[in-house]
């Protein structure tokens, strides 16, 4: 199957900082560049910095960023996402991003991005946490793993560049 | 916002006779035709049929089929689906199908196709029924409401093309 | 197993006649005297009337009510609930009410009854339907059945005093 | 509101060891005798045994255990789950429990806990973790909070009776 790999990209919503923006936007450029289609939650901060980012991929073309939202409104969605699926089923929607994923890549993150990092471990998902990102992601990756789950440990890389060398392989 | 229209196609999954295939696949196609993106649940019958028949239009670009699956896994998708987003949540899904869209096409249906289109209602989302298409489609077709909230009228059209004439001039 | 059966109980939200209201009530006291536990949508109409007719029977106990809510928030149950489960979910709620169920009773309704008799059909529920009480309730209990789906047929009962008679049985 | 207390125990499912089991039936049966609601995902592990401690109590009657489960079938609940709610949504009925909580206590704990602890988080309950029992109940009780979101610190206790303390004041 030579399908696109889809991504899913998890990090804190709202407000965050120009160095949180800067590894969104790059994650979101090279991994349209490598032919990946984003999965997020379409609202604002990182889920709109990686969309944005996916936009100046020079291989970019309309239907590779995937909004999944936690309302019940198209209207809710950042405007960089091409394809907005509303759940309406608040933080469950969670589960949905993760499910939808190939692997899962996680930049910074407060409470939300814990829960689907522990979602994406209790799913089997591969998972990808960028170190030098801080928050969850960050302390996450230091343990490798979340419990006592037979499965691929959590893949710890510093740059955006080294995710991306992972999810090439894949 | 010039943004593709998203059409959520409904109809009867598993075995559906010749007829129906042909309906499924001629509106699949002709959607694509005028530029909207399917989002169907992802399973076989009408769902396999409507991405089939996209593949086939002329403008048909990669990305144009979305599916929504019950299941947790990404392989339970049809061959035919481009994005694939299992959401773990069996038949809850079929909210998230109505609530992707712009537009509700139902084509015949049992069961499950009836509980999108009253949800689909109660979201107050348009509804296109194909009246020859029969099942709960042809049934709810004539009834053209399903209870007293104040919405506009389901639109109850003989054939695809009356169906795709609605569309445009969204 | 002895455990007390769980009735769904599905019919219109927000204002509903007299009429209604006394056919509710009265379901909802038959059922506790005949120790059933009701579950329902939490809110107004049907669903208030049918918790506020349980408190009348003598055999009413503190937690014969569950209310499923559709919101995130406690306080959006009426004050005849005993048990609240806000499911934060929207309308998918409904696939939870009629999964909870050992057997399904609707009175009346409009789209939101009519996506839960549709689901309850799919899950293979036992479903009877109040004919006198008007609305998708008897629209759907004259056709007995949804689909082709092979299963037991929908029980079209004419008074409350019947449906009891036969989950009395179950 | 005079209510009883709704209180979700959240902690590892599967196999258990002695001591947990003994925290977790000691939290069971305190709760009850403080006239809480046991509010569970209804499997086994710390589900099972927290209802079968809740039995125990003096001031036990039928219907203090509620477990909401992650399958579609009533079949799938521990034999102390006296309120059976089948959610068919996976994973995402852990939004449901914590939703449903006054407090939400926390034992041992591996992924499925850690994302309920952080779903409790971002939905603004009251979080006690009971130290000793390890796991993330007892990491995250050191954090004292998820991330930078203004709202009342986690609540670290060592013992069952310390959370018993605090949550018959609430």
């Amino acid at each position: 199957m030579n399908k696109i790999k889809q991504v899913a990209v998890i990090g804190k919503g709202g407000e965050i900082n120009e160095e949180l923006k800067k590894i969104a936007k790059e994650l979101g450029e090279k991994l349209v560049e490598n032919n990946c289609r984003i999965i997020c939650g379409g609202r604002d901060g990182i889920m709109k910095e990686v969309c944005k980012g996916a936009k100046k991929a020079k291989k970019y073309r309309e239907g590779m960023t995937v909004g999944i939202l936690p309302t019940t409104k198209k209207e809710t969605a950042n405007e960089y996402v091409d394809i907005v699926i509303p759940t309406g089923m608040s933080y469950a929607r969670n589960q949905i991003i993760v499910l939808s994923a190939d692997v899962v890549v996680g930049i910074g993150g407060g409470a939300g991005t814990l829960s689907e990092i522990a979602m994406a471990w209790q799913y089997g998902k591969k998972i990808i946490l960028i170190e030098k990102s801080g928050g969850w992601s960050e302390k996450i990756a230091k343990e490798e793993k979340i419990d006592e789950k037979e499965r691929e440990k959590i893949i710890r890389v510093k740059e955006v560049e080294e995710a991306i060398e992972i999810i090439r392989k894949i």
